[in-house]
């Protein structure tokens, strides 16, 4: 429908006048008479999701939007909102890539706009991770005892990284579309407990035969199973309570990036692991 | 504006007729007389982007959809485009956190459900990712000559599958926008040769600087920043062919996410970290 809004001479929105009607009355018909009152306008200095959403929910093609004294300031189309939403879509995908959005095409990005745009996220990163060297240096008298479990700490950080990644991508998109909120948080973390036990029971028995295949003994197989399960449990609890935590206090959790949660989860994963070992394994 | 497409009686298009000309001629000028004739149209059997993209490009409303003969089958307005757009940003979302598209809410989606759509991704990165056991393996002898080698191994292959994920999100991206194509892998590959280098240099010097502070010696030190350069320019290069190649024999190139390129690189971060070690160490 093709319409416009009508507004006194004080720029008070009174209405809008569609042009079907228009075009279906008599010629001499006053403007006043066929305009209908509408009640939807948003504020200048709402937010613009607010705005996007009265569209989408509403179907409308336009809102007016108004001042505090509702004089009409201008409209927003349907096409601004699309624009709205997809420009904040490929951000949330930059910044789960582990970078700070862009803002210029790819092939006009020069060197030294890529390198001050990705390395602020490797440093914070390398640093959130660097405690990962303590943690390891802690268990070497365990690690020297038993080099074979060094063979798997690729593969059980790397398996909490993916589960925790999975985790916050759906929680942070979730969050996104409005469907979960800081209130939901307990069930979100009930649903998660679950979801991790049961995709790490999968992996614990997928890893214990990988450690026998590798031929590192039942003991050490048995360590790996148990810790895979336990990092699993632990990451998908993490990555469910991170972004709702953060948004709590005010931090987009979009931030809460893929690579951030794994960072995360990659030294305590490790502690999980070398604290089974040496229960164990007596070490 | 607002404006109807007009057809014959075999239902062929013959144009659009505007509101607006419509109001404004005289109540008795036949219709044919108004039409504007349009040469805009799609095919049913074109792919829903090359719709989505004549509609943003030349900024329409709606396209009309024809078959073989030209016969109107209907239209697609702006709003089916946006939805497509975004459908597929979120499903890109999704992919780039390793999970399939769950296609329900996420406070909907069932605990089989939630396994079901992150089982495979794990399960095939655990594969992919299970070599890195027999990388460790065939080095348990320089392992147990240096065990201080071990402790930098998550933050290597962290470092790599970071600078990897961050190359693969920027490529992915720009596929998605269609601003690079599988002929310019050159400069693609040769622009990541250089983000490599320079990201890498930059972190040899931290981990460097971690690594003495952790108390290894020089020796290992030196060790670990060499092979984070080595691991940054290869993890980069790596990251910026395979979306690539992927598009190339008809995968998409979303599914490459970010988990996958980081177990990829992990095993051969590690062979790169530990031949580094053999060589400067003399082991």
């Amino acid at each position: 429908m093709s319409y416009v809004y009508v507004i006194d001479e004080e720029r008070h929105l009174l209405g809008v006048l569609s042009l079907y009607r228009l075009l279906l009355s008599p010629p001499t018909t006053p403007v006043v008479d066929l305009i209908a009152p509408t009640t939807i306008r948003v504020r200048a200095t709402a937010d613009r999701e607010v705005a996007a959403r009265l569209l989408t929910d509403r179907n409308l093609l336009a809102i007016p939007v108004v001042d505090d004294d509702d004089h009409l300031l201008g409209i927003i189309t349907e096409d601004d909102v699309a624009d709205v939403l997809l420009e904040e879509a490929a951000e949330d995908i930059e910044r789960l890539g582990g970078s700070q959005p862009l803002e210029v095409p790819y092939r006009l990005a020069s060197l030294p706009l890529l390198v001050r745009k990705r390395l602020p996220w490797l440093l914070l990163l390398f640093v959130a991770g660097a405690y990962t060297g303590t943690v390891m240096q802690a268990f070497q008298a365990e690690l020297a005892q038993a080099v074979a479990l060094a063979f798997f700490i690729p593969l059980l950080i790397g398996t909490g990284g993916n589960i925790g990644s999975q985790t916050v991508t759906l929680i942070v998109r979730s969050m996104a579309l409005g469907e979960v909120a800081l209130r939901d948080i307990a069930w979100i973390i009930w649903k998660e407990i679950r979801v991790g036990l049961a995709l790490g029971a999968i992996m614990a028995v997928i890893a214990f035969g990988r450690a026998v295949l590798l031929g590192v003994g039942n003991d050490v197989s048995a360590v790996v199973a148990v810790a895979i399960l336990a990092i699993s449990l632990w990451s998908a609890t993490v990555a469910a309570t991170l972004p709702l935590i953060l948004r709590r206090i005010g931090i987009d959790p979009a931030v809460v990036s893929a690579p951030l949660i794994t960072t995360l989860v990659d030294g305590t994963g490790l502690v999980i692991y070398f604290e089974t070992a040496r229960v164990m394994l007596a070490l």
